[in-house]
């Protein structure tokens, strides 16, 4: 199964006057580990542009667990849980590990990406060698 | 049942290289709602930085059906769809509508919220008139 | 000369940990005012994705004078305050206005834009009738 | 003098509809700088929360040279380039180096930052230290 791990520390515009990471910001850490995940599938930001291939992400849930702080540390995992001929689903956990080196879960994220080719915006199958990645 | 009507119109800084609006921009259309919403139900911003009773997304639901582009104006629709003892489940829908006068649901959404009382971080029961303002 | 004023309000994705408006946010406040002064010049958002005509933003400089903070209506007033044959200069002043009726300042901006046409990414004369619409 | 380099990868949400890094994006790469250096400088995020003692940006230029784009490394360098009493002044370069190795610069920033006590909001006096860091 393809996995991949970001790390990624809490900056002030990622968190608001509530003291905590935005809701909004955790939106942020789950797209730069999904642009990790699709490089390692193969498929990463610059070829983008030239192949005219883009991933088109057609829903997210995302859960809130625990809040995470200014300076905290965030690991953000990512895999691809399953792929059929048109979509992939991409599950992502984001945690940060105290100070005592216990490690919380501050959130989980799944979203449903598919590839549409541009400029026509047309739908295209997944890669076949996707399906051999999925856990 | 309460339910409020906001416009937005689609700036630069909302969408992205693809041409149409990032999947994260959304959130902010959503969360403009979302204050909309709270607004009505009694709880507008300035009130809540007075008693520190603050809402608190704990999971968000998306999924983007159309993609909206520079200039469009969105609208938003949101209404408490339903509440129990700490939960208010908020659902929206965004749509734009075409110089042909035909509306289209470009995503709906869903995101269920507690309310903490800061600073403590203690969630804290929903107002009991928010029952009757449910669907 | 060409003005204009916008009024938005300061929601949870605005502000950040300080408990105030995040220096960031307050270009998004800026860009939307600049949208709304350009759309009074004859160039609105949707008439750029058809004619291919794009300003950019060559220079900013803002100065942060007062704290805003959640749920503060700020209002942006734009004009164009000077232009030569490639670019054009546009001021912004933020204000809120208390509860007592007094007016502060919380930021002045100013923006200097060229006017690009895509997709050759060539720079373009500013119309001739900018001319007239400058302080 | 001090002197710290970030490197960061152009993500969707830093493009925008002209197929480039948007204004306001470059920005959240300056911050992640600074925070680099400040924290070199002995104040690390972390801290800042234990110490309640805040940097606040009162000014911000910034020159926008070429457009970057999706997928593209910027490397930021930032340093400590004056200090008074009570003003640090910060200046950012931004560049990419292309596949034939050559560098070009795509923005130029400075920035003014305070130093501010929370919660009473007081400015405070630049560390010493700090002035024999200027270049």
């Amino acid at each position: 199964m393809k996995k991949i791990t970001i790390r990624e520390t809490v900056l002030f515009y990622d968190t608001d006057c509530g003291g905590v990471v935005s809701n909004i910001a955790y939106l942020r850490f789950v797209e730069k580990a999904r642009a990790a995940l699709f490089s390692e599938l193969g498929m990463d930001l610059l070829s983008m542009t030239e192949t005219g291939l883009f991933p088109v992400v057609i829903r997210t849930e995302i859960d809130y667990r625990t809040p995470a702080r200014l300076g905290h540390e965030i690991t953000v995992t990512a895999c691809l849980a399953a792929v059929d001929k048109v979509r992939a689903t991409c599950d992502f956990t984001l945690t940060i590990t105290g100070s005592d080196g216990t490690t919380k879960t501050i959130a989980g994220a799944r979203q449903i990406v598919a590839l549409v080719q541009m400029p026509e915006g047309r739908p295209k199958r997944l890669p076949a060698e996707w399906f051999i990645f999925t856990g």
